[in-house]
């Protein structure tokens, strides 16, 4: 064939009519500037005297502000070392606080203590909890919805944030759960093929499965297979997808013309789980029960994309609880990489490995000397060993006693550390007990489409 | 919840800035003529004589040229009584015409006459037809994909121009066929329920079926079931959506930031069937099984963007055969239309509207009076009726004396529309006779994924 993709000529038209309109703006602004002698300012008649600055359009898309923290699904970046400013965020999304009223509520209607996590505002923000709670008072029962992007085999702790959390809520509630591997989304998003994807999938699910879910009441799915195996799911990803443009998702995720259409489309993706009926296996064709989304701050566009379109396409918005961001053993201002090792404790590191790395890299709020500190005492505010331990120390006084100790003078940095050493190394080595126990034969379990225990 | 969706002024900051970038290009134009007392022309500066006609940027991505026709999936016109011109249509779209050489070689290759849509130039364009014919001789198989989008229950003969001759292909090259039903798309582009949609799609299976396709070569899915019940669809799908960015799809369809994420997303929905492992219980895991894919020439940019991202994912680009459009009964200006029951003939027809049909609508290309045609004759080239007989009538010699009669004014108007009217009567009773055969265990069992009798 000598003439057979000629075609792109035809096809850019458009493409080549919009440029043409740019060039077009561009050119008015020099000849408006050559005829009247001033630089154009929109909405303003000329005169003589006025210098306008250039208010031009911004065709980046780009809405950082200088003061504000990046918080999105593919960024989270902040310039404090306290961490991202989380009221801010509350007011910037329009969620809600967990605040001391809710957590209270919480307490009551369970008859038992909340989770460390809701005690020490690490589960911080939320939407319609009390509609969740309001529920459940009544004997109505509602399901767990959470994920993970299953980039890499090697998962950190701060990884498990969510899925700890979210097995107490399935336990305290006697709830079921559903958590989506989106595999798809990290082919589309990294340098991976679909194998590798998927494989980074099922690896995940054994380390979710070693947090101790109950089987019985658990239904972990790649999206890569269950998308090809469930029409439901497909009939809810297409009926979002009917219900969202690519002006909202631009203005949400910041989605420019040269994303490929497989990112653009995602968002529904990830939205349909929030609706019952994308699982009849476990649900039927019931649209009508109540979701709740355990999952951290930086996924909440997500949601929001999802809650605005729900009552367009007949179903509940999902309720939902954010959890702050796990600190980077380098400190809290951004966060941790899973590429880079030294970044936080993985799931696999050894006993040494974990001292090694906080004794190395965990951030001090420590003084430069001994001397120092016991006279004017550490901060624990910015430490990330003591940040970890607020994650991961379960006796509240215990916790309080080393804050006031750290604060003082009386702990050194050392001693933090051995502490965070101490309470780590166990857990880890838990960890990995329990996930040799996950047999591929639990693993295809807990990925088979198939009924729950649900009580209605 | 207070201040729950005030996150929406957040997330439309870019939307925002494009309005305000419209506004301004608007508010300079005006501002331009108050200064210049001219309308403003881009590229060139303000003079005192010269008044400039409007020709600003298009932002509605219409690309039509007075002079060009336009066809794309979702729109076909032109200003020709002809109809579309063909020609420069191939130009256009950088196909290839199917030219008395490829016909004389499919003969030759066959050992048959080679189909009337063949020797009348209406399947007239084609992509690659050469390599398939060079596979074939060489004893190698390949395999048919065509569809249909299932608007309504409503088929009129047009529709069954793509399926007419998709049935010979597979008839005389003995090969397997894919026959892909886009409810989803029709869910996604109309006022419609998924539940309509996917009724209409089993509602056009029974009359595609009824062409008489072989039950154990022939393949007939529903996007919204088959999305559901094949991870190695699913799987080419996404492939497909990493590798088309959204300006891509922009250049090709015409697609804008208005139009919903299902719409943006679905070309990569038409092209997966062109890959033969998208259907593994047909071909397994082989994904080089060449695709000839017989459709209406609306359709090409689908597969000119399928061509183009096939060598980047690693599978054969398809070939394609393209047939012209069928003419409404009002004229070949445009494409019939199904939701207007009097702009061609339906499949379910009686003989008796059908004989109305043609002699009230059929556009004729004779003259005024019996005395004026007797004298200069008719124009068989813009007469439908005439045009429906070069679809439907078989024998070449008897069409081309009707064609001879006519224009000589020998043949009346009102025998033409006999002619056609005894044409259509038999043809469409019979349809329906095998129609009313299709059981719905047959449906069944066509829309099965199922391995196909396929000889490699």
């Amino acid at each position: 064939e000598i003439n057979v993709e000629n075609t792109e000529c035809f096809s850019c038209n458009i493409h080549a009519e919009i440029d043409a309109a740019v060039q077009l703006l561009l050119k008015l602004k020099v000849n408006y500037k050559e005829v009247t002698g001033q630089d154009y300012k929109a909405g303003c008649p000329p005169s003589e005297n006025s210098v306008a600055p250039d208010n031009g359009p911004a065709a980046d898309g780009d809405n950082d502000n200088d003061d504000e923290d990046t918080v999105d699904p593919w960024n989270v970046s902040t310039t404090s070392a306290k961490g991202v400013d989380y009221d801010k965020l509350i007011v910037r999304f329009g969620s809600n606080k967990i605040d001391k009223e809710l957590v209270d509520r919480i307490e009551k209607v369970l008859g038992q203590k909340p989770h460390r996590f809701l005690r020490r505002e690490i589960f911080f923000s939320h939407r319609d909890m009390n509609q969740i709670l309001d529920a459940y008072e009544k004997n109505k029962s509602f399901y767990l919805y959470t994920g993970r992007g299953p980039s890499s085999e090697a998962m950190h702790v701060g990884h498990l944030i969510p899925f700890i959390f979210t097995k107490w809520l399935q336990d305290v509630f006697d709830v079921p759960l559903v958590i989506q591997m989106t595999d798809d989304e990290k082919y589309l998003w990294k340098d991976l093929t679909l194998e590798e994807c998927h494989h980074f999938a099922v690896e995940n699910a054994k380390d979710i499965i070693a947090c101790g879910f109950d089987i019985n009441k658990t239904f972990i799915f790649s999206d890569l297979d269950y998308m090809g195996s469930c029409p439901e799911f497909y009939r809810n990803v297409v009926k979002i997808q009917k219900h969202v443009t690519f002006n909202q998702v631009k203005g949400i995720f910041g989605f420019t013309d040269s994303d490929c259409i497989g990112k653009i489309s995602f968002p529904a993706i990830q939205a349909a789980p929030s609706f019952s009926n994308s699982f009849p296996q476990i649900f039927g064709a019931r649209k009508d029960i109540p979701c709740l989304i355990p999952c951290a701050i930086d996924q909440d566009p997500y949601f929001r994309m999802t809650r605005d379109v729900a009552p367009r396409i007949g179903y509940p918005k999902p309720a939902l609880l954010h959890s702050t961001f796990f600190p980077a053993l380098q400190g809290a201002q951004t966060k941790m990489s899973a590429s880079d090792s030294n970044s936080s404790i993985f799931l696999t590191d050894t006993p040494k490995q974990i001292k090694n790395k906080v004794n190395k890299h965990a951030f001090s709020g420590g003084k430069d000397t001994v001397e120092e500190h016991r006279k004017h005492g550490g901060n624990p505010e910015v430490d990330v060993s003591f940040m970890y331990l607020t994650f991961f120390m379960e006796d509240d006084e215990q916790l309080e006693k080393i804050r006031q100790d750290y604060a003082s003078g009386a702990l050194l940095t050392g001693e933090l550390k051995k502490i965070l050493i101490e309470t780590l190394q166990p857990m880890i080595a838990e960890h990995q007990e329990r996930r040799k126990q996950v047999t591929d034969e639990t693993v295809k379990q807990f990925m088979t489409p198939r009924p729950l225990n649900f009580k209605l």
